[in-house]
This record gives C-alpha cells, sequence and structure tokens, in this order.
C-alpha cells in the first residue's frame, strides 16, 4: 500500500491495533459458538468486555482522534485507497464519537441481559418474560439514533450501521415492489399442481447418515473453491461464518438426520460468506479496507451460493448423481427433476430461516415493518405478539400459535440489533442483479450444468471479491452491473424460476 | 476474598486486567495448537504479540507499579491470603522489572525464529540448521539469567522461573541419586526373564478402531472426574492441557491406531492436570493464586493419575474388562497380567516422551546436565550431537542413529525454554510423595482394584487441588505429607512395583 503523508501511514498503524483486537474478538465469539463448556459463559463475557472496552479507548484515544482530524483535513491530496479508507474510519469512528461511552456500556449490559431473558421467554414460551428488556432495547436504540443523528427518520440512522447509507424511505419502495410481487407469485405456485405441502423423501421417516452429510458439505467446499489451509470447518447449533483473518474465515454448518438439505445449504451458505472474505487482496490485510464491505453486499454471496448456484435447476442436474451416489438407498432412483423440486419447495412457513427464496424476503418486510414502526413509537412493544400474528397472516397466509414460532423465533433484537434484518433482502437483491450480469459476460447455466464453479468464483473475485471494502455498497453495484440497485432483478429471476418449477 | 485495606483490592483490581488477557491469550494458544490453518499463523502471531504487549504494558504501568510498592511495604498487615498473593505478584513482576524490554523483544523475536529453524532442522534431520538459533538462544538465557539475578549459579535464575526457589544443587543432588538408582533397578530389570525388546499385542499388525480409542478415554475421563461442562476434549498432534479458566480447562491427546495405550495414557496424564485446575478453589477466581502453583506440582498430578493411577497393576486389574469390552478381538483372551506388563514396558528408548516410568528420569537427568553446561559454558552448542550420544549410551544405553532422534526431539529448546526440564523428574518425585501420605490416610489399592477414582480425587482435591496457588511447592509438600521433598519415595515406589512385575 502507497501512503501519502506520514500522517496516514501512521493511521492505518494505529488503526492496526484497532483491527488485531477485533481479530481476537472474532476468534473468542467464534469459540464461544463452537467449543465454550457452558460453565465458562461468564468467566468469557469477562473476557469480551475487556477486549471491547480495549477497543474503545484506542478509538477514544487522544493521539488517534488527532490523527484522524489532520489526515480528514487533507482528504483532497489523498489517493483513491487513502480516501476509501478515511471514509471507512469516519464512517466507524461516528458511533464512538457520537454516541457516549455510558450510553454503549448501558446498552451492553441491557442486552447481556435480554439475551437471557429472550432464551428463558423462547424457551417457556412466555413472550411477557422479554417484553421489559426488549422494551428498553428498543429505547436505548432510540438514544444512539438520536446520538448517530438522521434527516428523515431515526431509522435511517440504524440502517445505516450495518448498510452505508441505506434509509427507510429506499426500504420502504423496495418492501412494497417485493411484496406486491411476490405474493402474486406465491398465488401462482400455491395453485400449481406441483405444489406440495410435505415431501416423501425427506422427514421422520428417513434417515440421511451424518457421516455422508459431513462428507457432501466437504465435497460441496472443495467443488466451491473454499481453502481449508485459510479455515476451518466444524458444526454449532446456529450456521455461521467467522471472518478472524482473511487466511483464517471458518465456517460452521448444522446436521438434520431427517433431510440432507439443511446442512448442504447452509453450508453452502457460509461457504459463500468465506470465499468473500477469502478473496480480498492481500494488500488490504489489517487495514480498513481487510473485509466485506457491508451486511448486503456479504448476504448476496451467501445467497448467490445457495441460490442461483446451490438451487439452480441446472446445477442440481449436476449434483444428483453425486446425491445419489452418498445416499443410493433414498435417492437412487429419483429423477432430477424432482431433486429440483425438492431443494426449491416453496410453501409458507411460521420462520424466517427455514422459509425458501419465495417467502423469505416477506418474513423480513414484515420485520422492517415492525422494527420502523418500534423505533418511531407507531405501535408498542406490548401490542407485538398479537401485531405479529395479524401480519404473518396478512403477508405469508400462516399464524403461529405460539410466540416461540412468533415474535420470539429469532435472537436478533436480544443483542440490541435494530436495522439489520432488511440487509437479508439486500442481499437477495444484490445477488439477482450481480448474477445478471455475470450471465452476460460467463456462460452461468453451462457451467453450473458441469460443476464448473472455479470459473463462477474467478468471476466473483475479479469483479468483486478482491475489492474488500473500497467501494460501498451503491458504488459496488454501479461499477459491477453498470446501474443502481433495481430489485426488478430479484423478482424476474423467482419468476422465471418458479414459474418453470411449477409450471 | 476478604481484603484488610483499599490498595490491596486495588491491586488484585488491576492485575485482573492481566489475567483476562493471559486467558485470552491462552485461548488464542489452545486455538492454534487445535484449530488454526495452516495458512495463518503469520496472522495469529501478530494478534499474540499484541496481546503480551498489552501484558508486559501493564505489568510496566507506573500506577501498578506504584501500588505493589506501596502493599510490599505494609507487607506485615495482610492476611494470609494477601501475603501469598503479593509473594506469587512480586514473583511474577520480577521478570518485567529486571529484564529489560528489549531483552524480552528480542527473545520473542528471536524464540519465533528459532522455532521455525528447530521445524526446519528437525525435519532435514540437520542440527547445523539449528545451532546458530540454539546458540544466540543461549545467550540470551544467560543474559535473563544475569538481570534475574542469582547467589550460585546463572542456571538457578532460570530454574526458579519454572519451580520457585528451585536451586541447580538441589537437581544435582536429585539426578545423582536418581540416576544412580534407576540405573540398578533397570539392569535388574534388563536381566528378568520377562523383559521384552517387543509386545505381541500392539504395533503395526494390528488395528485398534480410533472410534474405540476415543470412546475409552471418554470412559476414562469420566471416570476420573473431569468436567466436560467446564472443558474441551479434542485431538492435536502433540498432547496438552490449556487452563484458560477454572471453569474452562481444556485436554487434547492424540491417537495411534495401532496401538490403544498412547491416547489412554496421554488422556489420562492430560486430566491429570486438568482436575487439578478445575478444583482451584472459586474464590481465588482471576487473582493471582487461582492456577497451579508451579510446573513441578503440576506434572506431579498429571504422572499421579497417569503413573500411580493409569498404569497401576491393580487398577489395571480393573481396567482389563473395560479394555476387553472395547477391544475384543485383540484383548478378549488376554489376562491381567499380561495387560499389567503390556502397560509397564521398561524398555530403552531414544525419545524421552515415549520412554516408560523407570527410564523417563534418565532422559531428564541428561538434559539437566547439559542445560546446566551450556548455561555455564562448560560445553559448546557446537559438540551437542556427539555430547548428546554419549550421554545416551552411558545413562540410557541407547544411541541415536540421527539428530533427529537424538538432539532436536523436543521442541523446548526452540521456546527459549531453558531450566525447564527438571521438573518433570520433580513431578515424578512430588507424585510418589504424595502417594505415600495418601496410601496412609486411604486404601488406595481397594479404591483402585475396584475403580474408584472418586475418593482419590477427593483427597487430592481437599489436599491439594483446592490451594491453588497459595502455598508454594516447599510449603505444600511439607503441609500435605509432613516433611520435605524426598526422593528415596519415587525409588522405593519404582522399585516396589518394577520388581514385583519383573520378577
Amino acid at each position: 500500500m502507497h501512503y501519502s503523508n506520514t500522517y496516514t501511514r501512521k493511521l492505518v498503524e494505529q488503526y492496526r491495533e484497532i483491527s488485531l483486537l477485533n481479530k481476537t474478538k472474532a476468534l473468542l465469539d467464534w469459540d464461544l459458538n463452537v467449543n465454550l463448556p457452558s460453565k465458562a459463559s461468564e468467566a468469557r463475557a469477562a473476557q469480551m468486555a475487556q477486549l471491547t472496552a480495549l477497543t474503545t479507548d484506542r478509538w477514544l484515544d487522544t493521539k488517534f482522534r488527532l490523527l484522524l482530524e489532520k489526515v480528514n483535513e487533507q482528504k483532497d491530496k489523498l489517493n483513491d485507497h487513502e480516501k476509501a479508507m478515511m471514509r471507512n474510519l469516519n464512517w466507524s469512528a461516528k458511533y464512538y464519537y457520537h454516541v457516549p461511552k455510558e450510553l454503549i456500556v448501558e446498552f451492553s449490559k441491557t442486552t447481556s441481559e435480554a439475551f437471557m431473558a429472550w432464551q428463558q421467554a423462547k424457551k417457556d414460551n412466555n413472550f411477557k418474560l422479554f417484553l421489559r428488556h426488549l422494551s428498553k432495547v428498543i429505547k436505548l436504540n432510540q438514544l444512539v439514533a438520536q446520538h448517530l443523528g438522521f434527516t428523515d427518520n431515526p431509522y435511517d440512522a440504524l440502517l445505516d450501521q450495518f448498510e452505508q447509507g441505506l434509509t427507510t424511505r429506499q426500504c420502504k419502495t423496495m418492501f412494497d415492489h417485493v411484496r406486491r410481487e411476490l405474493k402474486k407469485l406465491l398465488t401462482y405456485i400455491q395453485k400449481s399442481k406441483y405444489y406440495r405441502e410435505s415431501l416423501d423423501l425427506v422427514g421422520e421417516k428417513h434417515h440421511y447418515s451424518l457421516k455422508r452429510q459431513r462428507q457432501l458439505s466437504q465435497f460441496a467446499l472443495k467443488k466451491m473453491g473454499y481453502d481449508l489451509d485459510a479455515g476451518h470447518f466444524s458444526e454449532s447449533p446456529h450456521p455461521f461464518t467467522m471472518n478472524i483473518h482473511r487466511l483464517d474465515v471458518r465456517i460452521t454448518t448444522w446436521y438434520d438426520r431427517h433431510d440432507p438439505r439443511p446442512s448442504l445449504m447452509a453450508t453452502i451458505h457460509e461457504a459463500g460468506h468465506a470465499l468473500y472474505e477469502q478473496g480480498i487482496s492481500e494488500e488490504y490485510d489489517v487495514t480498513p479496507l481487510d473485509s466485506g464491505v457491508s451486511l448486503g453486499i456479504h448476504e448476496s454471496q451467501s445467497r448467490f451460493w445457495e441460490n442461483q448456484v446451490g438451487r439452480n435447476p441446472v446445477f442440481l442436474y449436476f449434483l444428483t448423481p453425486v446425491l445419489q451416489a452418498f445416499f443410493p438407498e433414498q435417492l437412487a432412483d429419483v429423477h432430477e427433476e424432482e431433486i429440483t423440486r425438492l431443494f426449491n419447495l416453496v410453501q409458507p412457513s411460521l420462520t424466517r430461516v427455514e422459509a425458501d427464496e419465495v417467502t423469505y424476503n416477506l418474513h423480513v418486510a414484515l420485520r422492517f415493518e415492525l422494527e420502523e414502526a418500534l423505533i418511531n413509537n407507531k405501535i408498542k412493544p406490548n401490542d407485538l405478539s398479537e401485531i405479529w400474528k395479524v401480519k404473518m397472516k396478512e403477508y405469508i397466509g400462516v399464524v403461529p400459535t405460539t410466540d416461540r414460532e412468533g415474535v420470539l423465533q429469532d435472537v436478533h433484537w436480544s443483542y440490541g440489533v435494530f436495522g439489520y434484518f432488511p440487509t437479508y433482502t439486500l442481499g437477495n437483491l444484490y445477488a439477482a442483479q450481480f448474477t445478471r450480469t455475470m450471465k452476460k459476460e460467463l456462460p452461468l447455466d453451462e457451467l453450473l450444468r458441469r460443476g464448473d464453479l472455479g470459473t463462477v468464483l474467478s468471476w466473483l473475485r475479479e469483479n468483486i471479491y478482491q475489492y474488500g471494502s473500497l467501494y460501498w455498497p451503491d458504488e459496488l453495484v454501479q461499477r459491477v452491473t453498470g446501474e443502481k440497485l433495481n430489485a426488478s432483478y430479484l423478482i424476474d429471476y423467482l419468476n422465471h424460476k418458479y414459474r418453470a418449477i411449477y409450471t
């Protein structure tokens, strides 16, 4: 990396300390989810709190702030890499410089308690146990939004934390469009003669060896080009990716002994996140450019690999003999078309994480509307359980009979995370738009039909991965696809795909 | 914990920051040995270096030093817990306050390089590749010893880092005694009609299922009372224990598909270390008393469980049907006596880690003599390869044909660790002496014969484990056994045991 002046070099050197602490925190976090013995959670929380305090101190360090200001003053003289680094540093620093330290501490304490309360509430199927904590989390988010500042809507300030520059207005337009079109598609599918409520090949009566499922996941990872010498593959209750360093990007999956799809799809999804991180330019290591740029862009990569590749009928055509080889007893006589339908079953369901490609974004739309309304005091936390049921009926056509399957299903609110859900749908939109461009430059269907994922990965590295956080989402989408984000590409893709499957 | 004054309380609070950083370092270290992808070693080294720097800064922090001095001045007014904490803090601080920071940094840099050179040298069986690095490591250790200070011998300063107060003089007396007696015992065994060079039940022709070996290890862990909810059991190239927190003590083992002994014995050995840490009083958590007091005492516990329990003929009597159940094809018809001989095979060998109970301490004696001579410039690193061979012939009666099996066998010198090996033999001595006391209070043989390890663990917790670092080794031995360390107990134990097996 070339630096235009000593200040910038020094600033990046000081940032290196923050970055290393974050990497250590990421390892602790990974370990917490994969290895931590049950009795050690309090002890681990103390280690995490120390690292958080050390990081915060470094952001608030006077020398660091002075350097940041100095370089900001000379912004025009910087090269493009430096400009991008400064933009990222300023964006990250905003939280530390605008939100008072006491509020950061209270937020952290509140969410620790909220997480425990949520666990109990979900276990007991008792929303009331979580309600008080949720109300406090919402209030603190409102305060954070006030400190961060916004023009139109306090929710904008929260959205921006996860996707740079994303606004409530944009989300509204996006979700209105997506909701309207997907409801239409869902209605069409539900009328198809191929529409099924359940499947013969998977479920309680069937047994898919976990060993074979593990081998299948490993096959997929190898095919995708996930570098195990710069990563780690294991199991956890909820699949996730942890980026500790470009050369240490770890993924996990989960296993269902009655169904081979969840493990395979989670593996492909998480490996999608990991390929992005593993593909970032080496020269950005331990700088403000060294990781995926936003949650939305990140999700576009996991969803691209999961859906545009993994659930693509032409790829499933390639995959069928592999699946048959791993599970001959169950699948030897099953036709590719049936495999395609198995992996692309559309069916309204109660929980987002189990939702298919078509209904998934309806779950996210619901969550967006509730969050925006809560942050703006348009609805009360007390009424959430009932509102949830009404909205589920309206959006997806099914109604949970318990809060466990309803308003308590997701952990994120207990983490204090508001403004994060919309990035899931953004990811789907970006993925569809990127795919459209890719198809202009690559014979994607042909490649997938013969299982050539290497060419696909090269294109993504070349066009997206290598840049890390150099370009913000808007700019990246413009550069890669030649236009702004456009929700029509997702709608077109889903209509085209599912109207073919559910003829 | 009760504090006599505010300064002491504040000092322990500040120490908590050091302790938490050390716990995080311990996790990074565990992960390095168990999970780290090969390409990430440099990235991990940067994280480790940052944590080391943060820890050093905290030791050198002016406020912390002033507090330490202030409490030292009022030493007489402290309660026993506080006195022990101050003694431990002063002992640990010595390194930071006496060794110049530049030397600490150079030491760390030199040993990083030495470790890589050692790996290459061992791989290529070329001692010359390591020689230059070893010479530098020795020089730096000599400098460290000068800075730490000593009365008789610079090697004393190094010994003290691993076993509080241990001296070269004590080691000489101990090793002279042990060597003389064990040579005699070895000669006796080699003349026995039961002496064997190899065994029929294990080795390349045999296959012991790894899955069954894993289950056997888990059986042993459960029997011993290792708490998996406050620990973690996995696999690594070299078995080890990592104490991250009393409630997070992790162990690993290794597997040999041709022999079930290495995995079982390593599991028991490491679990011995872990039981010690898991048994320390909760009230010492994250204070200078919260871990095992010295390497020698620690090793006494791993060796106690491995040898006084695991290789005890009466315990093997209990274990035989278990082994037969796990490996019926190989062991169903094998008599207890043969199992006992299998697990207690005495045979001079080239490497310490594979050595039996009788020859093990001869390996350590050799290492002690070489280290003492190197630190005092009595021998030259250049001549080590030859001297090694001569001494092996003299002490153990076998001579390595390669340096890989000779002077290069162990990693420790490349870590810069000098003065550490004698704690292995100390551990064996302590273990034998503790066992003698235990036998006065418990019917140990009866308990082991019926596999009742719970009573054994309770005795150890009551008499040793709960105290953590409250008593230094000398005091602990005196309190538990009523006398000073006495090498005769190990000699008696080994003579009694092996003269019975090799009648």
